[in-house]
């Protein structure tokens, strides 16, 4: 059995909505988040991605490529799953080769504990940046990808149009970034 | 309710014993490794703290301080509560300002997928260094606490008395640190 | 000979004012930025000191512990010296333990290259995040050290009392350290 | 001008070998030093590259790729000049989006201060983790490019080939890597 079956299953038969509702209550959930980047030939980022997505009321906002990780998965597996789920088939994620992420975000359910609020579970998500090089297609109910230049990511505007504290875990990343 | 009500409803009503069974056959369970050192007035490594625990089985095995972060409990202030648990009360330990460990050590519960394995569960565990500042006193099953230097660590034979790929996370640990 | 001799060697019989003005035109000079915090019993950042400096020029601005890395001395020696220089000797400064700084800071004698700038020089500085247990008294151009909250630290006006980018590498410390 | 031109100025006619020499005896100078690195799809290391050199005294030695950080040039700079000054035009080197290295090393001439000693300078070098994905051309003073599988790098027999303790500087690279 490898690890991609170990991963399925437990997507597929070993945890149903109501059993992952339950655990929700009682335990932290581990995620990952990515910031998808576009370098240049001296590795510098000339631009990060940004999802437009529907939320459940109606509503539009932007938002980092974020996802659990199933029992039995790899996290650089998690990784790569929730990048293509987003940007399609033929991004091409560069999932960097270190397991040290560049920082942790532990989304609480109540406001106001960290930047990060989740309402939904106690998530903690490992926060990666990583580079794609191919052509990105947002899927599912990931409606547009746009990117945008370091100063445009910075944008208050822009980082108002992002919830839970994903404007923060942006800056982070953009400050790991060295911009 | 702070924090650490959250954190202690969980660790009690919350959360029975067949329930955390349950749940660790389903999802990975986030943990928290943490390295205790000593330093000197510069910050350089003098020695690291490895514990001695009666395993179930009757042997003896060396083991860095560890532990499970629960529902609605700060990644810092479980690596605090496993530290106290182990190191007593009046260890003082100086968890790191920063949230980034410096590895993320994947527990598969099958041996190979990475070095790190714990036939209990799926276990994910930002490791971390934590210089002590005080007085050590091993708890509950640690039965002693050893100091060695940096040179002894690497020892082949105190690597080889640590479980579940422990001693590669604790040769990750001193690299991180320069050593 | 020790590292500390060689050090103070170096900068006393070794390298002439006008030998270092003449290596800071042909090399990049190798320099420590170093944000002195406040920890409480958790290790979160209560506060953030930042220096007020007498300039050249008869104003005043905010800055961070930063100098030159002597030959034959230790980053952490050239940390805890350029600490002690600017904070006094009670102020009980704890370097951390691993080598790795949280972000590398390129100042260049041109403007706009990145965001850090240097007219004397094009300079490298490792930028590290330093507890402080102790009492702070600044010494020598240091008028006054002034403690603030991570959320006054982050303030625009103060941002803009900093010069040569070390507004952006407080900022990148902040985000590094969860903030 | 640019920072290219500064650069290649400052190596061209700025600094003579003379001047070279007598700046080495009076301040550390700046260095990068790569382990060059293939990834698989998940971006997990299958094989770090490790250069044949010829030494000065008719030795062979393996050696990182490793190099100086000329005056005017940013590190990511000096990272691909010296990647494509040992590997050839053609290797596509993947240096990473982030400022920061995942060590430091500080090499003195007098060994023994730390793991990394230079008979020629007091050199401290930024260290990076760099994937490659072109084809290699080992070029200059390097004979050949040998690629590792994480296991065969491990080696004792293989880091007792190389020196000034660029040995310890591949482990910490692989403990970085999570191998």
């Amino acid at each position: 059995m490898t690890v991609e079956d170990i991963g399925s299953q437990s997507s597929g038969a070993w945890l149903t909505r109501e059993e992952l509702e339950s655990a929700r209550e009682r335990l932290p959930i581990l995620y990952v988040d990515a910031i998808p980047v576009r370098l240049d030939d001296l590795g510098e980022v000339t631009a990060l991605g940004l999802l437009l997505r529907a939320t459940g009321h109606g509503t539009i906002s932007r938002a980092l490529v974020s996802g659990r990780v199933l029992y039995g998965e790899r996290v650089r597996h998690a990784l790569l799953r929730h990048l293509e789920k987003d940007l399609g088939p033929l991004a091409l994620p560069r999932v960097p080769p270190s397991p040290q992420p560049f920082t942790v975000a532990e989304y609480f359910p109540i406001p106001g504990i960290t930047p990060f609020h989740d309402p939904r579970q106690h998530a903690v998500s490992l926060a990666f940046v990583v580079p794609v090089e191919g052509d990105c297609e947002p899927q599912q109910d990931a409606l547009e990808l746009t990117w945008l230049s370091p100063v445009e990511a910075r944008d208050p505007a822009v980082l108002a149009e992002m919830q839970g504290g994903q404007g923060v875990l942006l800056q982070q990343g953009l400050a790991h970034l060295g911009l």
